[in-house]
C-alpha cells in the first residue's frame, strides 16, 4: 500500500472514530474538551485546525484567538476573558492565542520579568487545575519543527493552498524572534507542564502525521472525558475551623429607633458621597452577602442599594445552578457576573454556597468543596488585583430568633410566600451549617477581602453596621488611591 | 386620618401585593414586564425607580439607561442592543434611556426627518408588537409636569435628597429644549399607542402620588401577566402557497467526480478571495441551512466553512431551545448570534423552526406560526439594512432517497448514531413537512434574503450549487460596495 494510501485510511477511521466521540460528548454533555495550539509560526497550526474543521461537526467546534486585550478587558482581572468565553459543555474549543500568548511574546520580547512570569505561570496552573478539576479537558500542543524545515516549510503545495487565506495573519510570532520564543516556551512548558495539563510537543514537519497525532491526542482526550478517566487535581488546602465564631457573638446588640434613623441617614448620604467620588470609577465594589434564612439580608441590602444609581447597580439572587450552569465550572456564573469599573455588584448569596449548602447536602464532592477554599481565596485575589473591593457580611441569628421569625412570617398572609418547605429543612441541619461557617470564615478571610460577621437579632443594628462598613472601606480605599 | 398617613398605608399595602406579586412572577417565570420611565426631567424619573428598589426585591430588578450605541454596536441592527439585554423572564426591567430615546432627542432636535421618524416608530412598535405576542409585559410611562410646576420642581426636600446623586446625570433632556421634546413626544404617543401598548401619562407634580399610580400600574401589569390576560395583538399577514416547490424540482441533477473536484476547488478558492476582499469586513453573512433529515447539511456546510477563517465563523446547530430559551422571546436567541462585522454565522436550522418543526409539531399555537412570517422578515430586513447579507438554503430531497440514506446509516456502525428515533417519526409527517416548507418559501422569500432550493439527491452537484449561490451573492454585493 503506497503511503499516501495508508495515510487516507488512517485519517477515515480516525474521522469516523472522532465524529462519534463528538457525539457522545454532546450526547452527554461533558466537557468541553481545549485544545491549546501553540508553535512556531511555520509549523501549520492554522491547517491543523482548518483540518478538524474538515473533519468534525461543525457545529460542536468553537475556535478562540485572543489578541491583545481590548476595552473594558484591560481592566478586569487577566483571565476574565477566558472564563466568560469557555466553550459549553459537549463541545471542542480550539485556541490560537490562549491565555499563554501574552505572557510568552512578553517575556519572549524582554518586556516580562522572569519572576512576574514565573507568577503568572503559577496563576495560569491555577486556573488550569481548577477548571480540570471541573470537568474540563485540556490539551496543549506545542507543534514542533526542526530547524531545518523552519527555512522551507510550508511545502509549495501547501503553501500555495493557505497563501490565499492570509496565513500571516495566523502568526503569533515574527520568524526573526523565534529563538526567542523557543526559549520563552522551554520557560513556560517547565513551569506549567503538570501530569494533569502537560505540554505535548508535536512534531510538524510532515502535515499528515501532525494531523493524525493531534486527531489521537483528542480522540483520547475525549474518551478519557467520557470514561471519567482522567486525572483530576487531588491537592487540597484548608484548614478545620477551631472556634465557633457564632457563639461569641453579643446578639443583644440593638439600636433604639431614632438613633437608627439619625444613623441610616448619615451613613446612606456618607455612601452617596462616596461612591460618587471620582476616585471609585476606578475601581469597583462587590458586596457578598451571607447567612441563614430570614437573616435580614434582602433589607440590609435595600437600605445599601437605595443609595446607589440602578444604572451602575446589579443585585444577583443567588440560586440553585439551572441544567446549563451545572455543566459548567461552578465560579464561572460568577465571573460572569463581576463588576466592571463603577459598578457595584450585591450578591445576595454567592459562590460561598459551594462551601456551605453544597457541601452540607452533598451537592459537591468533599474532594471539590476542600478545594474551594483555595479557589474562591485565588478569584478574590484576582478581582483584588484588578482594582475590585470585596466586602464580605455574615447576618448572624440564632436558631430561636429565625424560629420566631419564620412564625411570624407565617402569620402575615403576604410574607408567608418568603417560607418554604425547604427554610424548615434547613433548620435542621443548624450545626452543620455553623460548622461550614466557622469553616468558611477561616479559610477565606483575608486583608483585602475580610469577612464582617454581624450579630443580626437587631435589624436595625446589622443594617447599620453593614452600612457603616461599606462607607468605612471604601472611605479607606479611595484615601490611598 | 393625615394625608401624610394614608399615603403611609396606602404605600405599605401597595408594597405587599406588589411584593407578592414579584414572587409569583418569578416562581412562575413569566414576563418580563418592562417599565420604559420617560418624561420631563424634573419629573422624577430617578426617584421612581429608587422608590421600586426600595419597596421591591432587589434580585429580581433590571436597569437599563441606553445612550448613544458604542463600538459594535453603529454597526448592528438598531434594535440589537434591546434584544440582547432583554431581562430574563420572571423580573422587572426599568428603562431610563429606551429605543425611544435616541428618536425622540434626535426629532426634537431637528436631526431626524418626519419621514424616518415615522418608519422608526413603525419599527419600534412591529418590535413591540413582537415582545407582547412573545410573552412580554410592556408599560410605557410618560412622567408629566405641568408648566407649573417644571420651575419649581423639584421640592426642596427631595431636592436635597437627590441632589448628592447627580441628578443632572439622569436627565434625558435639557430644559430649554423641552418644548420642542414635548411636541417629538406627542407625536411618538400618537404613533406608538397601541392598545397592547399605549403611552400612559402620569402627573407628576406629586412625587407620593406618582409612585403611588406608577406601583398601580405596575402591579396590574404583573397581575396581567399572571392570570395571562394581556391583550395580545392578532394580525396574521400570511399566505398559504399554491404550489409546491418540492415537486418542481429535478432530483436527477447530478456531477461526474472529476468534475465535481474540478469546481469544488474553483469555488472554495473564489470563496477564499471574496471573503479576504478588503470590502467583505465592512459588512457580514450568514446562511441558513434547513431541509429535510439527512439531506446532506453538515457535509455542504462544510464544504463552506472550510474555506474560512475560523476565527471569523461560527456553525449554529439549532436544536430544541433550553428551559431558559423556552422562557424567552423565540427571536432573541438568533440576534444574539448574528455576526459582527466580517463575520460569517452558519446556521444549520434556524429560527424558521418555528413555522417548521414547531407548527408541525404543534410547539407553538397556530397564531404565532402564522405571525412569524412578518416577524421573520422583519428581523431579515433588519439584518440587510445593518449590513449582513443573508442566504438561504432548503436542501431536497425525496422521502425515497431520505428512506434508503437513513438505512445506509443504520448499516454504518459509525453513522449510526446520526439516526435517531425521532427522525424516524419525523419521516410519517413528510406531507406536513412540505406543505409548511411551501408555505415558509412562499411568505419569506425576499429580494434580499432569498430563498435557494437545491435538489440534493446527488451531493455533490447540492454542495457545487450552493458554494457557487454565495459566491455569486457576495460577489454582486460586493461590487455594489
Amino acid at each position: 500500500m503506497s503511503k499516501e494510501k495508508s495515510v487516507k485510511k488512517q485519517r477515515e477511521a480516525l474521522c469516523e472514530d472522532l465524529l462519534e466521540a463528538q457525539f457522545e460528548l454532546q450526547k452527554a454533555n461533558l466537557g468541553p474538551v481545549l485544545l491549546l495550539v501553540s508553535g512556531n509560526d511555520l509549523a501549520g497550526k492554522a491547517e491543523l485546525i482548518y483540518t478538524f474543521y474538515d473533519w468534525l461537526d461543525n457545529r460542536y467546534l468553537n475556535t478562540r484567538a485572543f489578541t491583545l486585550p481590548q476595552g473594558v478587558e484591560r481592566k478586569m482581572p487577566r483571565l476574565w476573558r477566558y472564563w466568560r468565553s469557555l466553550p459549553p459543555a459537549g463541545t471542542l474549543g480550539f485556541y490560537l492565542g490562549s491565555w499563554y500568548h501574552q505572557p510568552l511574546i512578553r517575556l519572549s520580547r524582554g518586556q516580562l520579568s522572569e519572576k512576574h512570569f514565573t507568577a503568572e505561570m503559577a496563576q495560569i496552573t491555577r486556573f488550569e487545575n481548577q477548571l480540570v478539576a471541573e470537568g474540563v479537558g485540556l490539551l496543549k500542543l506545542w507543534l514542533h519543527l526542526d530547524d531545518d524545515h523552519t527555512q522551507n516549510y510550508p511545502p509549495h503545495q501547501q503553501q500555495q493552498q493557505y497563501d490565499s487565506l492570509a496565513m500571516r495573519e495566523w502568526g503569533e510570532f515574527s520568524t526573526t524572534e523565534y529563538s526567542a520564543v523557543r526559549q520563552a516556551a522551554d520557560r513556560m512548558s517547565e513551569l506549567t507542564s503538570s501530569a494533569i495539563a502537560p505540554w505535548i510537543r508535536v512534531p510538524s514537519s510532515d502535515p499528515d502525521q501532525r494531523d493524525l497525532q493531534v486527531g489521537r491526542l483528542l480522540l483520547q482526550a475525549m474518551e478519557h472525558q467520557l470514561q471519567g478517566k482522567g486525572l483530576r487535581p487531588d491537592q487540597r488546602d484548608w484548614q478545620p475551623s477551631k472556634h465557633d465564631r457564632l457563639a461569641e457573638l453579643d446578639y443583644d446588640c440593638a439600636l433604639k429607633k431614632d438613633v437608627y434613623k439619625r444613623e441610616l441617614a448619615h451613613y446612606q448620604q456618607q455612601l452617596r458621597d462616596l461612591i460618587r467620588h471620582p476616585a471609585f470609577a476606578k475601581g469597583s465594589l462587590l458586596l457578598v452577602f451571607e447567612g441563614a434564612d430570614a437573616a435580614g439580608k434582602g433589607g440590609t441590602i435595600r437600605r445599601i442599594t437605595r443609595c446607589l444609581d440602578p444604572r451602575i447597580l446589579r443585585v444577583h439572587g443567588t440560586r440553585a445552578p439551572t441544567d446549563e450552569e451545572r455543566s459548567q465550572p461552578y465560579l464561572l456564573r460568577f465571573w460572569r457576573r463581576i463588576p466592571a469599573p463603577g459598578r457595584v455588584v450585591v450578591f445576595d448569596r454567592s459562590y460561598y454556597g459551594r462551601v456551605l449548602v453544597e457541601r452540607v447536602e452533598g451537592f459537591c464532592s468533599e474532594l471539590r468543596w476542600q478545594q474551594a477554599y483555595a479557589e474562591i481565596n485565588d478569584f478574590e485575589a484576582q478581582l483584588h488585583k484588578a482594582g475590585t473591593q470585596v466586602i464580605k457580611f455574615w447576618l448572624a441569628i440564632t436558631p430561636q430568633e429565625q424560629l420566631s421569625r419564620f412564625e411570624a412570617r407565617e402569620k402575615t398572609p403576604t410574607k408567608r410566600y418568603k417560607l418554604t418547605d425547604e427554610d424548615w429543612r434547613n433548620r435542621e441541619k443548624w450545626p452543620d451549617y455553623v460548622n461550614a461557617m466557622n469553616d468558611m470564615v477561616e479559610n477565606t478571610a483575608t486583608a483585602h477581602a475580610p469577612w464582617h460577621v454581624i450579630p443580626a437579632t437587631d435589624k436595625r443594628y446589622a443594617r447599620i453596621q453593614a452600612l457603616r462598613i461599606v462607607c468605612e472601606t471604601l472611605q479607606k480605599r479611595l484615601k490611598q488611591s
